[in-house]
């Protein structure tokens, strides 16, 4: 399926396309238990994501379809599920458990930034950009979170475009009001 | 057209069904001078949005079926093109000329934040999520512009749904990309 994918809708996709042996069935993960395998767990991936704010617009057949492309891990307390600065692509949804955000300032320091729990979305940057990560994930509890890889958010498009569209949407309205905050954020800082 | 347009797509937009005399016929702006009038300006429009950064990725076949759902318009030195607060979906796209951002801040005070030239889009935020505009923005040279609607946007998802995907994954690159700015930018503020 991946060598249908059109290079045209991710730019910076091309080398995705050469990864012909990743499959929906290799762990996206290595360093992260992987907690489903096979299509039988597509109705446990279901009930989990399908109670997310992320997908309360979405159908119970769309999340059934969605499921199909998603994977589903656990991490532990301390381990880290996203690394700043590393180059990968994909888009994690938590499940269960805490997440805490972390960025390095320019002395080195790592600061936290904020906290997030089940519903929150993680790397939704890097999978549509294809830039490092911007910011590093650790587990402050043991959490179960969702991944979809960008290659599975290609074939989606190609394969199921209303869907697609669906996600794509939900997506740059998350990014937009993330965005409106921040600035709001920043000019905040800007006026003192 | 505007009938078939499915409500699902963009959660908030119930109320754009409900204007079924909205055509692209119909002037998009009221207050600023509209530049092209029927199918015949599509070349036209075309060949001013063909050479955008924003449409580097697009074929010419693909620009010419998005140039049938755009208008342009052309705006005098001084006049405001997007008033902050105002509820409106217009996604702009500058086509010659220069725009100067502005915010009111706590105190009521205008400030500006940026100028923007050819290339740059305005409003995205707005089309969107259907949530106020976030800042001013006004013409500081003579201003010509492309605008693409939200009903026509959600019109090319759903008869077009290969571009539409397109233009959403130009979008939300766009939108990740300036939120990896805006973020590093406050990340230094916090840390002063």
């Amino acid at each position: 399926m991946a060598n249908d994918a059109n290079p045209a809708y991710f730019p910076y996709a091309n080398n995705m396309i050469e990864e012909e042996n990743q499959s929906d069935q290799k762990p996206l993960l290595k360093t992260i238990h992987r907690v489903d395998h096979g299509e039988t767990m597509v109705q446990r991936i279901f009930e989990m994501i399908g109670h997310s704010k992320f997908f309360s617009d979405f159908t119970r057949e769309e999340i059934e379809r969605l499921a199909v492309f998603m994977q589903i891990y656990r991490a532990e307390v301390g381990q880290t599920i996203i690394q700043e600065g590393d180059v990968d692509d994909n888009l994690l949804l938590i499940v269960e458990g805490r997440v805490e955000i972390t960025k390095t300032d320019s002395h080195g320091d790592r600061r936290p930034m904020t906290v997030v729990g089940p519903g929150a979305t993680l790397g939704e940057m890097s999978m549509i950009d294809g830039e490092p990560r911007f910011a590093t994930c650790i587990a402050v509890e043991e959490t179960t979170f969702a991944v979809l890889s960008r290659d599975s958010m290609v074939r989606i498009i190609i394969e199921e475009p209303a869907l697609g569209s669906k996600i794509l949407i939900k997506l740059v309205t998350l990014l937009s009001q993330r965005l409106r905050a921040t600035s709001s954020n920043l000019l905040q800082y800007l006026e003192n």
